[in-house]
């Protein structure tokens, strides 16, 4: 039996197990594939306070000797269902059944899709929601990116490392993004606007050759020759292994503490209803979620 | 006119300054003392991820690298009062007033005073609040530390590389700190717990030379011969200069967002009512109110 499963390996869930075990709690943390979550997606970390500037791929390194040097049990595996046994949880996964008297979900969100004609099935043949990951692979072509937020503008700046041309497609008329990063999109000669307008279906044959959009105003098609479509247009939660109240795209609703509506199962990071989404607001979650653990668990 | 003035150079106040910075608003951080905060005065940061055990010096050094790396203005003068200026605000200054659109206050919390006899009139003669400031004054002698908290048990493990021999005084029975540091304190020779016991007065003449405790069950009191004494009995938060909703303790009362009662007023960190006070939970409050100001002045 555990004190608190940790279900995630991102900064939120990392966080929660480095606290967890300075508290010294039975602990074990949970992940599907890689430590790091999304940070191992991101090229360059500008803003996480104390370490300007450094590699995605560095920074998780860093958190991975942090969680090592504390001692923390991970086991790779994924979940499939938290049941709420009363006084206890199980966390049922793919390697089999977790008792625990607790749990923090932070199990993150994922890259939402878009749902036009031919996404799905040009996915790794020209369709991607990663930049860092396959941008290589689209050296000296031309891409379109979709999305006007902080992902879409710093993945698009990213590919000005590799691509020829990128066509950055927004459905507004101005950008979400943080205007740092606006400034350096508008100054690089690689990277062309297409304001209000939308990304209406992908096509190609064995690979991806042209994208078409739809401009929202004039209601114009718009065929834009480009072997990589890369697609960043906001998150979906990972959060179907459990059920308690979320929100209506599914991020789970927390209290001041980070309780959810499962009694002794906690949330933190992008998973749950939160105003923003960063590595600095995922590590204090973390924090917070094991302290209240600890709480929960004296009571 | 500044877009936003941030109240405090520490974790928050830092961090805040990183996100407007890149969201390129006019922007300008106020401290009264140094940059750091209470960090500066932490001998080792353990549990700040990514950064495994480092010296607060140096976080501080990295920290304010980071900032100066984005341009991030510095003024160091004491707030003195917030007016309510409609649409704008007047932070009022010992040096001044700025105008401002927004504010962000992380003036973040100071130790609290017992309020016993000897106490004020002892300061910088025996009595401190900070191990690490105060601590090699007190190399080969006897003292007591004050309180079970994380913040006591952390200074009297630092206090044990310099001193002679340590008297914990609680008022329970037990610690409230981290397992860890209560693992390492009860292994540790150089300390003595003093349980179920309130400090009553502090004695000396040029310096402190004695402290006289009371057991809370017995009513006996106890005479401690000790040349130094740290108290670790919580934090009261810096905020006399703001008129905001606040807690009976004067922790300023925020939104989901961190807004305050006062339009266009932002809080972050230690000074506000939050249920954790780390720096992994300053930097996630910094980034917020950073992230709500930029919402604010969208609108």
């Amino acid at each position: 039996m555990y004190d608190v499963v940790i279900i995630g390996g991102g900064p939120a869930g990392l966080t929660a197990g480095i606290y967890a075990r300075r508290a010294m709690l039975n602990t074990l943390l949970v992940e599907k594939l890689g430590l790091g979550g999304q940070i191992a997606l991101i090229e360059l970390v500008e803003n996480y306070p104390g370490l300007s500037r450094i590699k995605g791929s560095s920074m998780v390194q860093q958190l991975e000797e942090h969680v090592k040097e504390i001692g923390l049990d991970v086991s790779f595996v994924e979940v499939e269902r938290i049941e709420d046994a009363g006084d206890h949880k199980r966390v049922h996964t793919t390697d089999g059944v977790l008792e625990t008297r607790c749990a923090i979900v932070a199990s993150g969100a994922s890259p939402a899709r878009l749902g036009v004609r031919g996404e799905a099935e040009y996915i790794g043949r020209g369709v991607s929601y990663c930049a860092t990951c396959d941008g290589f692979f689209f050296r000296d072509r031309d891409v379109v990116v979709v999305g006007g937020g902080n992902t879409a503008i710093a993945e698009a700046l990213f590919l000005t490392n590799m691509v020829r041309k990128i066509y950055v497609v927004h459905r507004r008329d101005a950008l979400r993004a943080e205007k740092i990063l606006q400034e350096r999109a508008f100054k690089n000669e690689k990277i062309e606007f297409v304001w209000n307008s939308v990304l209406e279906e992908i096509k190609g044959e064995q690979i991806v050759n042209m994208v078409i959009v739809r401009n929202v105003n004039s209601g114009e098609p718009l065929e834009i020759p480009a072997e990589g479509v890369f697609i960043f247009v906001g998150l979906e939660p990972k959060t179907g292994f459990i059920e308690c109240e979320k929100d209506e795209r599914g991020f789970i609703i927390t209290d001041a503490n980070l309780a959810t509506s499962m009694n002794g199962v906690f949330a933190a990071g992008d998973c749950r209803d939160t105003p923003l989404r960063q590595i600095a607001t995922a590590v204090g979650d973390g924090a917070l979620a094991a302290n209240s653990v600890v709480k929960y668990l004296e009571e």
